[in-house]
C-alpha cells in the first residue's frame, strides 16, 4: 500500500465533523491544495506545533490515538488563546517504513476524535516516511472577529489574573507515567487522562473576547505562561499561591509522590487551560461567562506595575520571584 | 540559547518581503497564533507538505539554505497549481539537539529567500528538537477568487494538454549527484541548481484562471501527474512523445549518462512547473498568457474518452500506456 491509498484509507474522505463547518469548505482532501470560505467580517487565525517522538513523549507515555488527539488539542488550544473559534487543520505525518498500519489508523483516529470535539474540519495534510520516528505536525486555522483577537500584550496594571481551570494535572500524570513500573494499575486515571486527553478550551476564549485584556494557554506551566504576558504587555504578574486552585488529585498525588503541588502547576505544562488578564471591574462578569463556556475558572492574581516578570505570594506575607520554569529545547 | 532566543534571533520579527502583503498580516510571529485579513471576494488555499532528512533528501544532496528553498517551494507550487496566490506560510523545523545555530540560520535563509522571492510572509511556525534528523514542515496558505480554484478534476476529450516549462532537470540532477565523485565539479550545474532551486510557477497558475479546465503541479514526474488529472477527471490523456520540450542541459545528461531523457521526465519528479488540460480552442491565448507569466509552456499532448489513465504516444506511431511512476512512500 502506497501513502496515497493509504491516505484515503485513513481519511476515508471524512474532512471531521459534517456540519460543523458545512459548506465554507470548498474543497477537502485530495486535490494539490484545500479551499475554504472565509466568514464576512472576521479575520483567520493561523498556528502550528509539532509531536516528536522521544523529544515531546516517549512510547510508554502515550498511546497512538492520544498522540493524534495531543496534536490537535495542543494548535486548538492556541486557537483557544486568541479568542478565535477553531475551523480548519492540515496534519503531516511521519512514521518509520513497516510502522504498522493499524497503530496509524489508531493515530489517525485520534486526530479526528478531537478535531470533531472542537468542531474542526481536517482538510489536507502529508503523509511521509521518516528514518526512526513518528512525528505529527499540526497547523490549524481559527476565526475570529476583525479586530478583536486576544493578544498577550494587554494586561494593564490593576488587572486581575485568571485561569480558566485547575493546572498540573498534566504534569503530574507524566510524573506517574514516568515512574510506574510495568503492568502496575492506573490508580491516578484522572491524572493520565490529562496528560494524554488535555481539553482545550475554546469555547472559554470565545467567551472571554471583550473581557480579557490578554489571554495565553498553558502549555508549558503556569509560571511560564505568566511571564508571556508579563514580557508582552510590559507588567508584572503577582501570583497569589493561596488563591491557585490545586484539583484533590493533583493534592493526594503530591503527597503521595513527596512533592508540593504549586511545583506542577508552575513548572508543569501540557494542561491547555487558558490563563489572562482582565480589569478587576469586570471580574465577576469573566467568572460567570467562563462558568456558562463550560470552565472551572479561579482569580489567581493581580497585575502591578514594575519590571516585567512574574511574582509568587506565599501564604505567609513573603514574596517571591519566579524564574522562568518548563521545557524549553535547545538550552 | 534554548528556541525562544533562537526563534528570534532566526525570524528577527521578519514575516517576509515587506509592502508584499502590507497590513494583511494583523498579528504575526511572537503570539499564540498569527491573524490575517482576507482579501474580500476571496476564498483561502491551504497546503502543508514536509521534507524529511534521508526520506527525502540526503545530507550531500542538498545544502542547508537550499532545504529551506525547496520545503517553502514545494508549497508555493501547490498554492499555483491550484491557481492560488501565495500570501502565508508557517514553518515547523525539527533538528537534532547540538545542531549548529549557524546551520538554522543557513537553513531558515532559505526559507525566507523563496518566501520573499513569491510575496510569502512567514507568519509562525514551530521549533523543536528532533531525535536524529532534520525535517521541516511547511503550511503555506494562498488566496484564489471565490469559485475559481483550478481542480485536477476539469479535464474533457478534446482538450488539449499543456506544461509550463521543461521537465525532468531536477531529477537529472539528483542522478548525477547521487553518483558523482567527492570532490567532483559541477558541469551540470543547470541540473543541480533545479533540483536544489526549484522556481515554482505561481504567476502560471494565476494567468491560467479561466483559461485551464485542469491543473497539477509536477511533483512526482509527468506520468503520475498526468495520471491524477485522468483519475479525478474521469479521461485518457494520450502525451505526444515528440512534442514534450527537452532541455538542452537535460539532453545533454541522459547521453552522457546512457539513458533515455523521457525516463527523467516521465518518472521524475520536483521540477514544480505545472501540467493541465484547456479547451483546444484557448490554446492559443493559453500558451500566450503563460509566456507573458515568465514560463516556457509546450501543449505536449491531448485529452481522450475511454478508461481513466495516460498513453504516450510513441514518434514510430505506437502508443504505450504509462504506469504511475514516480516515489511513493509506504510502498
Amino acid at each position: 500500500m502506497d501513502e496515497f491509498a493509504l491516505i484515503r484509507r485513513l481519511t476515508g474522505g471524512r474532512t471531521g465533523k459534517e456540519g460543523a463547518v458545512g459548506r465554507s469548505v470548498v474543497v477537502g482532501i485530495g486535490d494539490d491544495a484545500a479551499v475554504v470560505e472565509p466568514t464576512p467580517g472576521r479575520q483567520m487565525v493561523l498556528t502550528c506545533d509539532s509531536m516528536v517522538e522521544i523529544v515531546d513523549f516517549l512510547p510508554w507515555t502515550m498511546d497512538d490515538a492520544s498522540i493524534g488527539w495531543k496534536a490537535m488539542a495542543q494548535n486548538v488550544s492556541d486557537l483557544a488563546a486568541m479568542g478565535a473559534e477553531p475551523r480548519y487543520a492540515l496534519c503531516a505525518l511521519a512514521a518509520p517504513k513497516g510502522f504498522p498500519a493499524e497503530r496509524l489508523e489508531a493515530l489517525y483516529a485520534g486526530l479526528y476524535a478531537c478535531a470533531d470535539a472542537y468542531g474542526v474540519a481536517i482538510v489536507g495534510g502529508d503523509m511521509s516516511t521518516s528514518p526512526e520516528r513518528v512525528s505529527v505536525t499540526v497547523t490549524a486555522i481559527g476565526e475570529v472577529e476583525a479586530g478583536r483577537a486576544l493578544l498577550r500584550s494587554g494586561a494593564r496594571p490593576g488587572d486581575v489574573v485568571f485561569v480558566t481551570g485547575p493546572l498540573g494535572l498534566s504534569a503530574a500524570g507524566l510524573d506517574w507515567l514516568l515512574r510506574r513500573e510495568a503492568g502496575g494499575g492506573e490508580p491516578w486515571a484522572p491524572l493520565i487522562a490529562a496528560h494524554r486527553r488535555p481539553r482545550p478550551r475554546p469555547a472559554a476564549g470565545r467567551a472571554l473576547l471583550g473581557l480579557a485584556t490578554s489571554l495565553n494557554d498553558v502549555s508549558d506551566g503556569l509560571a511560564g505562561e505568566a511571564r508571556e504576558i508579563a514580557e508582552a504587555s510590559g507588567v508584572r504578574l503577582v501570583l497569589d499561591g493561596a488563591a491557585i486552585p490545586v484539583d484533590a488529585a493533583l493534592a493526594a498525588y503530591a503527597a503521595f509522590a513527596g512533592r508540593d503541588a504549586l511545583e506542577f502547576i508552575l513548572g508543569g505544562g501540557e494542561d491547555y487551560e487558558l490563563v489572562g488578564t482582565a480589569p478587576a471591574a469586570k471580574a465577576d462578569e469573566l467568572l460567570a461567562a467562563l462558568r456558562a463556556a463550560g470552565a472551572s475558572p479561579a482569580l489567581v492574581g493581580v497585575v502591578a506595575a514594575g519590571e516585567p516578570g512574574v511574582d509568587l505570594a506565599r501564604p505567609d506575607g513573603t514574596t517571591e520571584p519566579l524564574e522562568r520554569r518548563g521545557y524549553t529545547h535547545f538550552e
